[in-house]
């Protein structure tokens, strides 16, 4: 955190421009921590502590940033320095910012390259959006079979100077098929006349490049992996994905289902950075359906007006009522629709989830039911609010918990499935929605047991 | 996925006790896949079949297995074989099996151990759970300054076989102080005869073994590192980290956060193996919390009962103004937990947070508020639902759900800030608790609305 502790100090650098001793300062930093030096200052210092840093760790620095940043400070910079930088990018980072600038921009952006390189940055776009192509980078190393241990060992020293990683050495065939994977490990307890063949187990794990981000996090996981090959669909070659961009991709996708838990389009963009105006349409949106449907609920109880004016009291117990059946909808929702997202629960399984979760909710609902009536009646010893009929109104009011709770249950934890059994995501059925749905269903189930309980006397 | 396409065959070879032929097919798979087999096995088979793994192969399987179905083998197994697996397990993973089982059958596997590797396990075990100590492996390869390049070459050629990755080779002084990290492609580029400090750049990062797990997130994600060097308080080194297990505890913590959200204590484990009553109980405690704070709504309604029974149209209002406003403050809460826990935004922001949030809910609450006038007004036309009043009816809706989406958008976005202030988890000021808050208010906020706006004709 070095750079929060020293940011005053920097800033009184830029002030004076003093870019000499601020390139000496950052030649000791790492560069993730100038890049968070960078980020923390006003936008328009930033171009001057950028051109202070030295050669190769400007590079370094420049990759640390977020591709909105980059595009930024590109923006200011000359066409001779912008070129360098994004020449000597990792391709897999290059393909972030080419995505996330507009189409009008990447074309500047990829005239800077030179051919080599927009050939590599063309091909990587190509790929779908949320594809593993999107994450590859082609700096890897790649033996043929009938090489030595030294021959691999003096490529290594060759070729290896730009390669993300050395822990696996790829092993490919005359026409660039990957045929196995051998962990360094292997190369350096080998004698050095030793064939690569003689190393090999002919047995590997490889990504496609059109395949999802999200499953490719599943075989990292389950295979314990730190680097992947990804192939085509001939089986060649292109790059490889590092699990920790699989880090950045599981905590999107988090952050994704979390904000539609929480009722809204996921924002895509950090919440301090998503424009305003943007911000309020994606929670609008959501909002306004949110409402349309709860106005359903000004509907049921319009049915039920007569009984509300014959019985007041009934009206007292309306948000605790769908409130209850709201919040153990929810929870069952959430449950449901994180295990169906960690696979601990497949779609099959709904009958065994239904049975756990009819069980579950009638516990639930006994519970509230019973400290629902309790209240009712301890109330009812200090005052006439209830009326003399208090033991009846309890009874409507525990009855009709145990009845929504278990409803909310049962609501909240099958409808994921249903979503998910007709290809939408279970996400979706996020808590506040669970919530409108069992709110309507909920009035009509108390009003209901209202009126079966309370005819004769109250109603 | 190969074991899902074979495992009726595979069931079929344990039913005929073939456990030649099944050993065979087991020698072409891949652990984890073996282990995914096992697991999708009724539990009685399992031994069986996993006594038909041969050599390093069952040793290899064992550690893909989650630590319960770990401790289940080990029960049914001899002496001997428990023993040999035990002692040959990583350290890391050995941690997660002594943490999961009964302190009794922990002290009993501890036995099983060698001298050396109880020692081992101990020291793991000795650190705080959830810290990173628990999650090190002690396999590494470590180098002394004043050694040259063949030299720890050899020495990975004599120690390197169980290190967990060969990536980083980590520089230490006579006392073990960890005094620098250096990539191994240095080595492998380097003439035998450099020495290491010529390789050497003096700056290194390491994480301290008491360290809380998710800040170790933190450092692997900013820094973009596979694996991280573990120190002691005098500098010393202990163990490295590498990041695919962050992968795994990436995810729990999103579990853990989602599963707040969603109004429930963090379930710990996965939902199906989750026994039904501790599930029962962990969602019952925060519902019961939940019910009871909703009770004030009864309470607050108790206080509106005349205004109720003067005009009953009040009461068909409840649901929608509520959950407006429970939806908005559950909207804004999600954002701003989400932001806080990947440090997009400060506890200093909170006065920038207020600032959109208030534009935020006005714009909200006037979007919603028109659309509650307007039903109001189009239902009227055709109906005397609302009676002859129904335009200031209207408008109490319409001004109250300005009123109540402005206030639960401040509060859902300031309670994160509030707790956050106190050393409290946001997450748990989730979605539901949230909308408690909001509901009581909001209720009070209405009514008062109708006061003002209806006195002298409904009320």
């Amino acid at each position: 955190m070095i750079e929060k502790l020293l940011q005053p100090e920097i800033r009184d650098l830029i002030a004076a421009d003093d870019l000499e001793t601020l390139s000496e300062v950052f030649s000791d930093w790492l560069p993730a921590d100038i890049a968070g030096l960078l980020t923390s200052l006003p936008e328009d210092e930033r171009p001057q502590a950028f051109s202070a840093i030295q050669g190769d760790l400007a590079a370094e620095t420049f990759e640390y940033l977020d591709p909105s940043d980059q595009a930024w400070l590109l923006e200011g910079m000359t066409r001779e320095k912008a070129s360098a930088l994004l020449n000597v990018m990792s391709p897999d980072d290059r393909t972030a910012l080419l995505e996330e600038v507009s189409e009008e921009t990447a074309g500047e952006m990829m005239n800077l390259l030179s051919t080599e390189e927009r050939e590599v940055a063309r091909t990587l776009l190509d790929f779908p959006e949320n594809s593993v192509g999107r994450l590859m980078t082609p700096d890897y190393i790649a033996v043929l079979e009938d090489w030595t241990v030294r021959r691999v060992l003096d490529h290594i020293r060759t070729h290896g100077r730009n390669s993300e990683t050395l822990d696996v050495i790829y092993v490919v065939d005359a026409n660039n098929r990957l045929v196995d994977d051998v962990h360094i490990r292997k190369f350096l307890l080998a004698e050095f006349h030793t064939g690569v063949a003689d190393l090999m187990d002919n047995q590997f794990l490889a990504l496609r490049a059109t395949e999802d981000q999200e499953s490719a996090i599943d075989v990292f996981r389950k295979y314990d992996r730190t680097v992947l090959p990804v192939i085509d669909a001939r089986g060649r070659l292109l790059g490889i994905v590092t699990v920790d961009d699989m880090l950045d991709v599981a905590e999107e996708e988090a952050t994704e289902d979390i904000q539609k838990f929480g009722g809204l389009e996921a924002l895509d963009e950090p919440y301090v950075s998503t424009p305003l105006l943007r911000m309020v349409r994606k929670r609008a949106s959501w909002l306004v359906i949110l409402f349309l449907g709860e106005m359903l609920t000004a509907t049921a109880m319009g049915f039920f007006e007569g009984q509300i004016a014959r019985a007041v009291v009934l009206a007292l117990f309306v948000p605790l009522i769908i409130s209850s059946g709201g919040n153990s909808g929810s929870q069952a929702a959430t449950l449901i629709i994180r295990a169906l997202a960690l696979g601990e629960v497949k779609l099959r399984d709904w009958w065994l989830v239904m049975r756990r979760e009819l069980f579950s909710g009638l516990i639930l609902g006994l519970i509230l039911g019973t400290i629902g009536f309790l209240r009712i009646a301890v109330w009812s010893m200090f005052s006439q609010i209830y009326g003399p009929h208090w033991a009846l109104v309890g009874l409507t009011v525990g009855l009709s918990l145990i009845g929504i709770v278990l409803w909310g249950t049962l609501a909240g934890s099958m409808l994921p499935f249903i979503l998910k059994r007709f290809g939408a995501d279970p996400a979706t059925s996020s808590a506040p929605f669970v919530a409108t749905l069992v709110d309507v269903t909920g009035l009509i189930i108390y009003f209901t047991v209202a009126v079966l309980v309370l005819r004769g006397t109250l109603l």
